[in-house]
């Protein structure tokens, strides 16, 4: 069965961020607490476990200051990956030389664990090397990494693999990976390549310092299609763009930012040799509607968020310009705190057009609330009545259109309101 | 008596923001009810009138979209005003030709008013032209602006005009020039030129959307010196840069910020050619105080702020590096939220000094919050104590001290916390 596109929903109020996955082939997955959290009963440590290897790409975050898991990554890059290790509660940010030490001791365990496991399980079994592991953390920034608290536990995690997935493994590593989220967040499509069916899963992590280049946020994307790892590469950073990079939470950006995406290869499709090759459209359309649904779902459980917020900028010069507006309003407190009041002061929405650097041409601005008239070219609407606005206000889903008027590109960000709840969680003392 | 500077505190706990201002020769100050607010009793209209006429020079928003008020002012650039005329609650943006209009027809029925009145008062009276008024608006976006309210008070409002100025005058049209601000602001400063001495107060008003460019920021100072309006402009270009440009509330813009000074020329000063003549340092450096007092005083008392943060971020490359980490940190939420929350989580500082563009050297940097050292050479200092830390988190007046390490320059940044009060503030709906 292929799954049908885009009846993907976004239901605030609801725990309806997810799909139900199920099984991908050449796949282990393990989930297990390490205890990091202390006396919280949560997972916390993740395993993806790649039993002949996969190929894959990754984006990292933009920050100037990486943790020490993702210099990891980018000085290990390899064609093959055997394995992801997940763990949350801490960024291994800010931990110097120590905290790559303790990945690099990781990996080596991991690694040994691995090749052994293999043996004993597979007809062709192959020694992983400690290159080909991959790091994800998340948590908060500074503190020493707890290198043995997550080697204790190592040979337990690998006990646990579980090679047939089903809608509860899934479920379980997509919690394992959540720190302040208040949702798991899972998506899938099915679609084809060259007539063979491929699968691919997502799943991802959010919550706080969401902005562009994906700010602490962690995706990960699977699927058994047969791809090369460059291929990957072109696809995930053309298609992160208008999807992971088009979400905002509060404009702060982490130290730890990454979407990975691993092909198994199981699906045993007819080799592709260019990722501008027609027989992947169906594939990458299908990628792109899951790195959105799972960039919508991070952003509509934003710190706080009680509304998920869609802007577009419509008839742009260029697409900077219209994602620079995008942004300013997408990111704009007072924007986002009317928002919240169930306020239509688009007299903020206005503000926020006006000190974007992007060129506007005032006669021509339109802005619609949902499917309400404010201003047309330039002027306030006639049909505007401020009473209809305010109870579309109540909305869990709140759209934000505006068409700039002097030319044809566009872009659309998505994002939630700012509460006192955002307040709440962050500024609650670290314990 | 000459003013002792820098003797102005901050006291974020108290009414402490303000100094009292006494007479200034030349000028009248009124301020009345035009009944903005409609039921609430408050004073929403104020005018500064020069009887001679005042030499002046403005900055103005940066926005893409300025106010009416903000538009009348450019293309009316006059050498000599005679009025300033502040109104609140209706920011007289996005209201198109009409609000324009609106300017107009008060400046004319104004400038009449108060040519009779001079006609009535002065030996030499000369008549008040419609491009002798400035105008500066703050509150709301979007709405008419009510004109009407206005032009009907404008005789109660000449009426009332004090010419011999002392505290509570002033505090009277400080208080009428405010919004959500919940503290007046005014400071002073007295210096000589050339042996004589002159005054120089301000006042100013601020709240929410404060970010460099001034963001509905009002700063209005007023001189008894004589300099010519081209020489206030060039102190006033260079002494806004790290007074209320280095201010920064919630990262918004807004369309009508306005800073402006006014000399009356009674002072009767030797006159001074160049605003480079070393005989200007002291009222430079004295109009510097007075423009920074007034920009802390508006960062104090930024929307629901509960501490005073001073960002300051030295030995670096470049002013403009140093200048944008500085705003990375005093714009991040995360940053703001746990000074809120009185949490020295300086891995969000890390964080907010890796976001930022600027090049920094690991290696060499150090992070301290107020007197205690957290980074030394990029790594957690032998002295760092949690405990101790957490204990200066509590005070009303945070400092942040960042050195990058590569360079020389340095650049001082004013902000405040994050608090549920801002979302509180902003989240109410506008009525």
């Amino acid at each position: 069965m292929v799954f049908k596109k885009e009846n993907y929903q976004i239901k605030s109020n609801s725990m309806g961020f997810y799909q139900d996955l199920e099984h991908i082939d050449g796949m282990g997955i393990s989930a297990i607490s390490a205890n990091l959290y202390e006396n919280k009963k949560r997972d916390d440590l993740v395993l993806f476990y790649f039993r002949k290897g996969a190929t894959y790409a990754s984006v990292y975050t933009q920050s100037n200051i990486k943790s020490e898991n993702i210099k990891w990554n980018i000085n290990n890059t390899k064609d093959k990956v055997f394995g992801l290790l997940v763990n949350t509660r801490n960024a291994n940010a800010f931990t110097g030389k120590e905290g790559y030490k303790s990945i690099n001791n990781i990996a080596a365990l991991l690694s040994e664990l691995l090749s052994k496991k293999q043996t004993k399980d597979e007809e062709e079994p192959k020694k992983i090397k400690i290159k080909n592991i991959l790091f994800a953390s998340t948590g908060t920034i500074g503190e020493v990494f707890p290198e043995k608290k997550i080697t204790f536990v190592l040979p337990n995690l690998i006990d646990n693999i579980k090679y047939v997935q089903n809608k509860y493994v899934w479920m379980k590593s997509a919690m394992g990976i959540l720190t302040t989220d208040t949702k798991p967040k899972l998506s899938m499509e099915e679609c084809k390549i060259m007539g063979t069916s491929v699968k691919i899963y997502g799943l991802a992590k959010g919550s706080g310092m969401i902005h562009p280049n994906m700010a602490t946020t962690l995706g990960f994307i699977f699927t058994d299609a047969k791809i090369n790892s460059n291929i990957l590469k072109q696809l995930l950073k053309k298609n992160i763009q208008n999807t992971f990079n088009a979400i905002t939470c509060d404009g702060d950006t982490s130290t730890n930012d990454m979407v990975t995406i691993f092909s198994t290869g199981y699906a045993n499709n007819k080799e592709i040799k260019s990722y501008k090759d027609k027989n992947l459209n169906d594939f990458e359309n299908s990628l792109n509607i899951v790195l959105k649904n799972l960039a919508k779902s991070v952003a509509a459980d934003g710190e706080g968020a009680s509304k998920f917020v869609t802007v577009k900028v419509e008839k742009c010069k260029n697409e900077d310009d219209a994602k620079e507006i995008c942004f300013s309003i997408a990111n704009s407190p007072l924007v986002k705190t009317a928002i919240a009041g169930e306020d239509p002061n688009w007299g903020r929405i206005v503000m926020a057009i006006g000190k974007a650097k992007a060129q506007i041409n005032l006669n021509k601005l339109n802005i619609s609330i949902g499917e309400h008239k404010i201003i047309e070219n330039g002027k306030v609407s006639q049909s505007y009545n401020e009473n209809e606005v305010a109870d579309y206000m109540t909305s869990l889903e709140i759209k934000i259109n505006i068409q700039i008027g002097n030319g044809k590109k566009e872009f659309e960000v998505y994002t939630m309101d700012l509460t006192k709840k955002y307040i709440e969680i962050n500024s609650d003392y670290r314990s």
